[in-house]
């Protein structure tokens, strides 16, 4: 039995409110149980140095949480001077998962901005930024296709993003924070319709095992394919 | 007329849902027409080293402004790797202004730091996060005198804090993202139910007269008067 | 009766030495009582990238502060590798103060950078800056006047600076450092001849009222008429 | 055919020479084909405050580059004044990938660094790196048996990690710079003799199918297998 | 003929004014010619963590130049959030060479902290640092003696540092920033009254002979020995 | 007796393995004794902008001490966030060192970076990266030769350094770093076939004496002879 009641397989309830950002090209704020994600788009019409002449746009992100999204008062990544090595590793995260499915070429020179921070954290937080930055992106490049910026939607698939993680022993979908910190390992999958964008599985105490991964493989489309349809839902009703 | 179409000595529509940190001590999320601020309390049970044996508590501030809170993007701090002298100032005002109506030797050796996160700005947003963060303030003792922690609430008073300004000359209320751009003087007033505790007046042209910050006080007092009530409802309502 | 034995409405023996920086444009020592201010003023013929092709130019300031100008030794802001919010914030009043009196569409695409290093303090020393930092400007002014760059001063005013305080109730002029830690209230005034620039008032402990606000301000603009002549007297002994 | 002559499941020409650092307490320097990782394990006898008085020890790990260790000159780190997100990423996996094969109660209460610092660099350096650290980890542990410090040698098996990635759609091991820059999508796995301790797949483009995922993962055991036998042989000869 | 009309081995003028800083427990401006350091000797009861408990006192120095000290404004250290390389080395400099003379057994465990700031540049701002400091460390040592905080004065003598050149192949002693701009070879002596403390000579375009470099330790010595009147005659008269 | 066993005049074992990095244009690795420095020397086809539009080329160099280089581990710069006011000493030092023997109008427009990265650190590592950069300069210069970039090597000669000290009262070449802890005085001279290009001379203890200054120079002399000679066969080898 989960702390949360839930079955192995059934992912917190997820909601998805577009628009909290007034000012963005698009945005959200994604809740997965009692994570709170704000994703906020926003597009700016030239592209990073590195990317200049190329034809091709750019799509990042950048990443925060409010000190007190947590149970204890985090330091303020602002006062302290600099990003966590955490904080640069799920941003770099998120703006891969995001360009994996981005038509670049047809984008054009422009760089779109992901801002995903996290209100209130419960485990899962880099999961809920990818798949509520999907939203942000989708909601910006329509409101790019309205403006007459760009023809269509540069858009190749939707991405999305959930945890799962051996819990005594057993596999399950969608870890909270109780849980994620008492898993044996903990493996975070970034997933298209029908395909593998990114795969961090990581052992906390000691070696897993192949069929264990496979387990958590399966979950993980699973999880997937629900967030595929609550994205589309959103972006719908926007 | 005012673009917004309020009269000279009207305040925004403002709201204050409280518990929007489901972790903090106590915590709301402000609204003063468009802008949002998120205000969060985290209670620690120790002072600063400067304070240490003094018998007496300490009540602190940090301000942030996410990124796409603005009209376009601004950089993320955390990223840039310091605070601006903007946000410095910010966060110092709003630690004092709370300090003056705390008694700090009934409070005892312990910390409260209140965040204020800027989750929309459409101007305003230092008078929007002391007004809340007096709120997140009261509701974090409230809970401590529930816990047996203190017995009273350490309160002397309330504080809030109003904008006026003076745009294209006439004395205006609570000034919006378009009428600061434009003001010829504005001025922060964070007042007590009978005092002062800090006044910012500047003019953003060429000096004002003695007359006119007359007429900017009186409409600060207006206003202060009415988000009291505002303040003491959404305590009530908690 | 004051510690240093003035009346509430004297100003401290006020001096300014021109030319103490022997390569900038303009520059003064300022002495207000035991508060010593270098104050310089280094003329560029380019202005930042925000303002250009305004056809305006630009003023602005830095201050600083000796480890050893104070009772005990401060850090040195330049080993500890930031500039604290304190100054910050004195850096960015000093800036605008002085942009309130320079006309700088007839300044043109110019940046006037005014140095404020505090070589003794005992209170006072972000009015000190402001008074001694406008004489600097004035004989930067001068001398582009003089190498034929400008025709005439883009000045439309004197400016200065003076702090009151509420000490044992009582309102005085022109605080020391003694008065200033100990004072109930704390309030600088940046005034002009006829007009107000920047008031930043104070409550150290608890709030105070709007009566002895009044004081306060009408012991402000007998100091800053003054502070006026001697400024004058300063500019044309140079 | 691959760039190098190599078959899809060939690993470079690995080597390991131990005692490198003269003064740390188990180094190496380890080549795999052109890449090749200084080593580096210091032993200090306490462990950060977040451990202390847990009875474990630590097992942390830095990373470096040096400037020209690649094709053109990159920015030295410490003359930027901060470590990449890629830097501190790796650093962190190096660190995660060690510890679980260390018995940190049997270790007790001491820090164990291990320093990894790329000399050449030709694809590949994380995994190098985490390869080359178990050596250096397991002569620093053979080290504190030796001097009486701790009975036996707190290791439960040993680790290594090997890419392996998609390119022009085959699977192959072993990825250098060249096959690196053009592959579809790349994988680096970090494994004990019977488990799995890290997983990190990556679409480099697209997203790619589970299919190849599994010929991915058959590839690094067979390639981790030749590394585990290499290691040994280090070990056994010091 | 050098273009101050000076002989070849005259100083420019020397003055020592002591007492400018009023708290420092010792201090001095000292000019040299167009060169006006400020040097503070600030007192601390104890010694820094890797001196404690070794029964010895601490002697240590900092550097900085004002803004617009120089011909042209440069950038101020602390705004850009870091001390030149230029500045370290003149900062490590200046406590070595004071170390040198201090019977750091007598002072016992305290800290002294010489702050060396320049408000006007005209080359040699370094040796003029060295030789104020020697003073204001001398009055702050006086000023323990008559604290009856030590005995009797801690030093084992006199320090002093003068820069000599090759200019237009002739040695001189102490340039001036015209000299120093186009001279051949630098040196920097730091001397007791007969001994070498710290030698720094460099060949600014190529190499010079051992010849010249006799001739440039002969300027100094009978440079310094001029210095050490000026010191004990400014000693006397505090 | 030296602690090594060396004569007063003897040098380390002196050995240069040139091609260490595979990327650089130029590097080897040098070892005196137990100091091993790898220097490697880049080249970019521009100039900094301050030297833009000069016609001379540019020649710079970085220094960095790897943490474990040393007996016990030191913090990481890179980590730290800044380079140690030693580190920038250093590197200064080397580039003002080889700029001396480099004709910077026959380079041309160009950037010759020199990272020299200690290994491992036994004392003279400061010396050692001269006389090793001169040498990785050499070959870098000697490939810009073969690839038609410049026509002539733009060397006027060689430059290498050493260290000598006073230990025990005895002028010794060469100090490891047990003699060089201990010794009273310690100077490390760079010289060129007939000259002097820097002297940085220290008493470590009390001020030394002139002529034994003169016994450490006639060392230098000796030492550095020799080096030319290992720097010559390093070059004609590679």
């Amino acid at each position: 039995m989960r702390p949360s009641g839930r079955a192995p397989d059934a992912l917190r309830d997820v909601s998805i409110t577009t628009g909290f950002s007034h000012h963005a090209e698009g945005s959200c704020l994604i809740r997965m149980g009692g994570t709170e994600v704000l994703c906020a788009a926003s597009v700016e019409s030239r592209v990073p140095p590195f990317m200049r002449n190329s034809g091709l746009g750019w799509v990042t992100a950048e990443y925060g949480m409010l000190p007190r999204a947590t149970h204890t008062r985090g330091d303020r990544e602002a006062a302290r001077g600099k990003q966590s090595g955490r904080t640069q590793e799920i941003q770099r995260l998120i703006g891969r998962s995001l360009r994996a499915v981005v038509d670049r070429a047809a984008l054009g020179e422009m760089t779109i901005t992901l801002d995903c921070d996290v209100l209130n954290a419960d485990g899962g937080t880099r999961c809920a930024s990818i798949t509520g930055a999907w939203v942000a992106l989708n909601l910006a490049l329509r409101h790019l296709v309205k403006m007459n910026v760009i023809k269509t939607i540069p858009l190749i698939g939707q991405v999305a993003a959930v945890s799962c993680g051996l819990v005594e022993g057993a596999a399950v979908l969608d870890l909270d924070y109780q849980e994620d910190s008492s898993a044996e390992a903990d493996a975070n999958f970034v997933l298209t319709d029908g395909g593998i964008v990114e795969i961090q599985a990581t052992a906390e105490k000691t070696a897993f095992g192949e069929p264990q991964f496979h387990e958590l493989l399966a979950l993980a489309k699973l999880g997937a394919g629900r967030l595929f349809e609550i994205q589309r839902a959103a972006v719908e009703a926007a």
